[in-house]
C-alpha cells in the first residue's frame, strides 16, 4: 500500500498500532484532534475534526486505506457522538467514495450488542442490541458501512473490538480481551484480502473464555495468538471476581448497560 | 387513552391516520413542521420542528401514545435526515423518558431492508441492509428505540412500513402495499396491547404477494383485511409490469436503490 | 376404532370430550378416580388411580386408543404430581406396551414452556421451559413418550394445550385459548392419522392473536375453526387488561409462573 | 407472450393444461414424441425427442416461455431416463440459451425429496433426499437449472409436483394433491413475475394436509384454491387407509421409494 | 468456597472426583448410601437416601456448592428411578432453595440424546431423544433445574457426561470419553464463574472424534486437554470395532437404547 | 481389508494417493483408462472405461472398498461428462449393489457449491450452487449416491475435494488446499469407521484461511494437519494477489465460473 490513513491516531489504540501497523504502507498519515507529537520519516500527521466534511475529504484523498478509529469511544453526551460517529462518519464515507474508494476497517464496538448475556453466544448476524448512545452509534456506523458497500461497492471490515487494551483488567475481559499484537495481525488480514466485501468480525484474542465465534469470517485468515487465560490468577486477586448479579458478569457489555444517558449543558 | 399525539401529522400518512385514529384517545394531538388547518373538537395542534429539543419535550409532555410519522421520509440531504431522523429521534425518546414513557409506534421502513432481492423472504431479526441515507436512519431509529426498552423499559413497536398509500401504484406495490385501514388497525393493536415488547412488525396488507411474514409477532392479534391483489389488472395496463433487470423488479428497495446520495449546498 | 378410552373423563375437559367424541369408536371406556356419572349405552365406567400399577394394566386391556386426559392439570404438591403424573404416566405406557401399543393422545401442556415471554414465537422443538413442578411433569411425560416411541414404536400425540374451556376468560387466553369443537376436531385427526409418529400439536384455536404455529404438524391435517378475538370486546370489559408487568401479559405460562411450591404437610 | 412451448404435452398433465393455458400466449407450440391429434388455430404441433439437440434447437426457437412437462415421469430403466431427463434437459438449456432465454417452468417432482418421512416438513433449501433414478435426475434437473441461472441469468421456476391429477386417488395425496386448475393458476404467475429467479416451488393445492410450505415464494403471488380435504370421505371408503408402516403412510415420495433399479435388457 | 457437597461420592465418578476437587473448598461434604471409608481432615462423611427429603434438607444446610453426582447411574427398574432421581433431585433442589441456592452441577447424561444417530452432530438445545427411562430421568432433571433457575435463579450447570472413566474400553468411547483430569477441571470452571447460568455443557475431552461441541458454554473457559483418539489403536485390537448395524456404532446412547425396561418385582 | 478399488488411478490424485494408501488394504486393485505402469507385488491393474457396465461390473467384483476418483474431474463437453460421471457413477453404484455394497469415497467437488462467495461459509446441507457442467455432474453424484444410500443401505463418503495439489498455487487455494498427506488420512478414516452413513466431507487441510467447516463430519475423527498459509508468502510474489474482482477472489469456484459451455463438434 501507498498510504495508509489512521484516524484516531492519539488515542490509547490509536498509539499502540501506530507503530505496529509502519509496515504495511510506504506512508502512514496520522489524524486526530489530539496532538500527535512528531512525524516519523514515514508519516504524515494532519490535524482533522471529522464533523468538518472538507477537513475530511482532504484527509482522506490520496490514501489507500483507512484503518478508522477516530471518533468518540466511550458513552458521552449525545451532540458530541453526534458530530464525531454520526456526521463524522459521513463525511468519511463520503470523503471515500470521492476518493476512490479506499478500504476501510471500522472500529466498531461489541457495544452494539452489549444486552445480550454472557451465556449467550451471539453470532455476527444476530439483531443488535446496543447498550447505549455510544453503541447506536455504532450501530449507525454498520449501517452506513453496509449500504455503501451495496450501493457503490466500498468495501470496509466491521471489527466489533471487545476490549483492545495492553492486558485484561477485570473478569469481564478474560472475553473481550484483544492483544495489540493479534489486533495488528488482524489489520494485515484486512488489507491483504485480495477481496474483503463488508464482514463483521469480533475483535478478540483466541481466549479460553468468550462468547463470539469468527468462523464465518475465516476467509480472511486470522487466527489469534493471544489468550487472556494467562492473566485470570492476577484478577482474581485483584480486582478480584465481580458479583453473579453486577453487570460486569451478566451483560456483555458490563458496566456500559449501566450509563445513564449523559445531559446536554 | 387520554392524549395520543401523530408527528408528521401534516403528511400523507399522518392525514389519512388522524381521521382513522381519532377513536383512539380522547384527545389526539398532531404537530408538523407544516400546516395542520383547524383543529378539531377532540384535537390539538402543535407546531415542532423535531431537532429542537426543548420544542419536542413540551411536545410529548402529558401524551401517554405516541404515533411517530414525523420526520424526512425520503432519500434527502444528509444534513436534512440528520436533523429530523437522528437528532430529531434522539429529543422524542429523552422526552418520552422524561414524561412517563408513553408507548411508542415509529414509522420505520422497509428501506432499512432495501437491499435484499425480492425472491429471498426477509425474516424479522435479519441482518439489516439498508438502500440510501433515508435507510440508514431507519437503521439507527430501530437501533435507538432498541436500547431505550433494554435500558429504560421504553416499548416501541417498529413498524417497517411497505408502502402505505391510497391503493398501489406499480408492481413493487403489490407486494409492499399497506391500506390505509390496515395500518389503522395495526396502530389500534400496538397501544391495545396489554404488552408490547419492542417488535419489529412489516406493515403491509394481506396480499397475495409479498416477501414479509409476520408470525412473529402475531401475539398483537393484528389481521390485515386488504389485498393489493385486486389492483393487479389496473397496474398490468399502467404503468405496466417493469423491466426484468430494473430495480422496480428485483431490490425490495425498488428505485430507492438507485437513488444517489444528495449534495449539500 | 373399536374402543376409545379416556381418562381423567370426569375433569372439565373429559366431560367436554366425552359427548363430543362418542362417535370415534364403538366404545369409549370412561376413567377417572371422581365420580362419572351413569354410562351411556356405548360407555364404559372403570374407577381408576393412575398410580396403581395392576388397575392401570387392566383400563387399558382392550382399547385400540388412549385420550389421556388424567393426572393432575394444576401446580400442586410435588408428592401427588409424583404419582399421578409421573408413576401414572409410567403405568400407562407400560400398559400400552402389554396391550398391542394403542395410539394415545397425552394432554401435555403450555406450561412446559411457560417462561418464553409472550412476544417470542416458540418453536415445537424449542428448549422446554416450565413454569412449575406441574410443567416440569409435563416435560417428563413428552419425554417419557418420546422414548417409548423410539425404543418400541409407541405413537403418541403430545398436545400442549394452551387453555382449553369453555371460552377465555382473560386477556392471555386471546392467545391460548382452544374452544372444545377445535379440540374434538383435533382428537379425531390424531386417531385417523394413517402414520401419527410423536409430534408436538400446540392446542390452540385459530386465534388471531397467538405465539404458536402448527406448520410443522400440518401433515394431521387439523384445521381449527374458532377464534378467540370475538370475546375481546368482553374482556375488556371485564376483567379488563392486565397491567404490562403482569405475569398475565408477560409470561406465556401467566399467573404459573408466580406459583409457589406448594408444601407437602 | 407471443409464443409458449409445452413439452411433453401429450401426457396426462399435457393434456390437462393445454386448454387451461391457451390465453397466455398468442400461440402455443405443442410437443411430444407421442400423438398431440389436431392444432387449434392458435397451437403449433411439432414431434421432438428431447435426446436430439438439433431437434431440440429448433423446437425452441422462437418461444419466449417454456412449460417443460416432458421427460420421463415415473421410475424407469436408467438409459431411458439419461437419455430424456439428462441429455434432454441439457438440450433443452442449451436450446433456450442459444435463443434468448425463454422463461421456463421445469417439472421438478417431489421424488426429489421422497426419503423425508411425512411428519417431516420440508423446507425448499432442505437437502435432496431423492426416492429412485427418477428422483434422481430431477435433482439432475434443478442442478443444471440452477447453474445456467448462476452463469447465464437464465430464469426457471422448479416447480416440485407432488401429485397433479384430476383428483386424489389415495390418503398421500391428500397432502401432495395440486388440482389442474390450481397448476394453471401457478403457470400464469410465474410467466407473468417480473423478476422470477431460479425458485422452488412446491406443487400443491392448499389442502389441509401438507408438508410443504410455500412461504419462500409467495413473492410470486400464487394462492393455490383447491383443497384436496373434500376427497377424504371418499378414500376413507376406498381405497382405504393405508397401514401405518406402509410407504404411502411413512415416505413423501410414497410406493416410489421401494420401486427397484429397472433393469436394462 | 467453604463447604463443597459431593453426592453419589462412592461412586467410581465419586471417587476419582474426591481427591481431584479437595482443593476447591475447605471442606467437602461427602454423601452417599455406599460406604464412603475414612474422611481426611478436609472432608465430612453424611450418608444419606435422596429419597428422604429431611435428610437431604440436612444435608445441603452449610453448603455454597453442590456436585451432584448421586443417584441411578444406568437404566434399571422405574421404582429405584422415582426415588432417587426424581423424587431425590426435587428433595435436593427444595434444600437448596431452602439454604441460600448454593450453586449445583447436576450429573446429566449423553443418554437424554441417546438415540440421535452417531453422524448427525447435536445441538445443546435441539430437542432430546432420551434412550430409556435413565436417560428420561435425566430429561426432567434438566427442566427441573430450569424451572428452579428461571423461578427462583438457581444457578445449575447441566453436565451431560458422555463417558467418564479411566480410560475409553470400546469404540463409541473415542467420542464420548471425559478424562477424569478433563471433568475436574470442568468443575472448578463451573464454581468459578462469576454468572453461571443454567447451561447445558457437554461432558467430554478433546477427542478427535465428536458429536457434541461446547461453543455455546464457551463463556465457562473450559478448555478440554485430553483425547480418546491415543486409544484408538488399543481398542482396534481389543475389544475390536463394531459392526456397522451395532447400536454401538450406530446411536449417540450406544447399548442404552437396547436396554429392555426392568421389570418390577 | 481385503481389496480396495481405485479408479482413475492413473489422474495426478491417484497417483499420489496410490502410494500413500497401500496400507489399507492386502490388495489395491487400481483402474483408469490411462496407463498405469507396473503393479506391485500388492497391486492389481484393470483397464476400465466407467461408461461400460459389464465392464465395471467386473472390476468391483471382489472388492470391499472404493476410492472412485475417476470420471472427468474439469469442465468439459457434455457428452463426456454424461459417459463418465453420470453413466459411470450409476454403473459403478449399480455393480456395488452387486457385489455386496462394498463402502465408497465419492470425490465429488467444490464446484457443486462453487457460485457462493468466498465471504460466505457455506454449511454442508446448504443449497447446491455448481459453477459448471461438471460441477452439475457432482451434484447428480451425490443425489445418487444419497439414493442409494436411503434406499439400499450404500455407505458413501462425499468428499467435496478444493483443491487436493502438491502445494497451493494461487491465492485462493490458500482456502481450498488438501494435502495429498491430509487427503491419505482422510480416507483412511473414512474407511475405518465403524458406521460411516452418508456424509458430505469438505476436502481441505487446516487452513487459516477457510470457508467451510467440518464439524458436523467430526466424527469420523480426521484432523487434517497441513495449513496452506506457509505457502502465503510465497504466493503473494508469484502469482501475486488477484484482483477483488476477479473470480479467483470473489467465487469458491474460481474461474470455474467463467468456464463457458464447451462445445459438442
Amino acid at each position: 500500500m501507498k498510504r495508509l490513513l489512521i484516524t484516531g491516531a492519539a488515542g490509547a489504540l490509536g498509539r499502540a498500532m501506530r507503530a505496529r501497523v509502519a509496515d504495511l504502507a510506504e506512508v502512514v498519515r496520522l489524524s486526530d484532534i489530539a496532538d500527535l507529537g512528531t512525524a516519523a520519516p514515514h508519516e504524515e500527521i494532519i490535524s482533522c475534526d471529522l464533523g468538518d466534511a472538507a477537513a475530511v475529504d482532504r484527509l482522506v484523498e490520496g490514501c489507500d486505506a483507512i484503518l478508522h478509529l477516530g471518533g468518540i469511544s466511550v458513552e458521552d453526551k449525545f451532540s458530541k457522538i453526534l458530530n464525531a460517529n454520526l456526521l463524522g462518519l459521513y463525511n468519511l464515507y463520503e470523503a471515500a467514495r470521492a476518493h476512490g474508494q479506499p478500504r476501510i476497517l471500522f472500529a466498531s464496538s461489541n457495544h452494539t450488542v452489549g444486552f445480550y448475556r454472557q451465556d449467550e453466544p451471539v453470532a455476527a448476524d444476530a439483531p443488535m442490541r446496543p447498550d447505549g448512545l455510544y453503541g447506536v452509534s455504532k450501530c449507525f456506523g454498520e449501517a452506513l458501512a453496509r449500504m455503501y458497500f451495496e450501493k457503490f461497492g466500498q468495501e470496509t471490515a466491521l471489527v466489533r473490538i471487545g476490549s483492545c487494551t495492553e492486558k485484561p483488567t477485570n473478569h469481564r475481559m478474560l472475553s473481550t480481551w484483544m492483544s495489540y499484537d493479534d489486533f495488528a495481525a488482524l489489520i494485515a488480514c484486512v488489507f491483504r484480502a485480495p477481496m474483503l466485501g463488508c464482514p463483521v468480525v469480533w475483535g478478540i484474542s483466541d481466549n479460553d473464555s468468550r462468547w463470539w465465534d469468527n468462523g464465518h469470517a475465516a476467509y480472511l485468515g486470522w487466527r489469534p495468538r493471544d489468550n487472556a487465560e494467562r492473566f485470570r490468577a492476577e484478577l482474581e486477586v485483584s480486582p478480584g471476581r465481580p458479583e453473579a448479579s453486577s453487570p460486569l458478569a451478566v451483560y456483555q457489555g458490563g458496566m456500559f448497560t449501566r450509563d445513564p444517558i449523559f445531559t446536554e449543558e
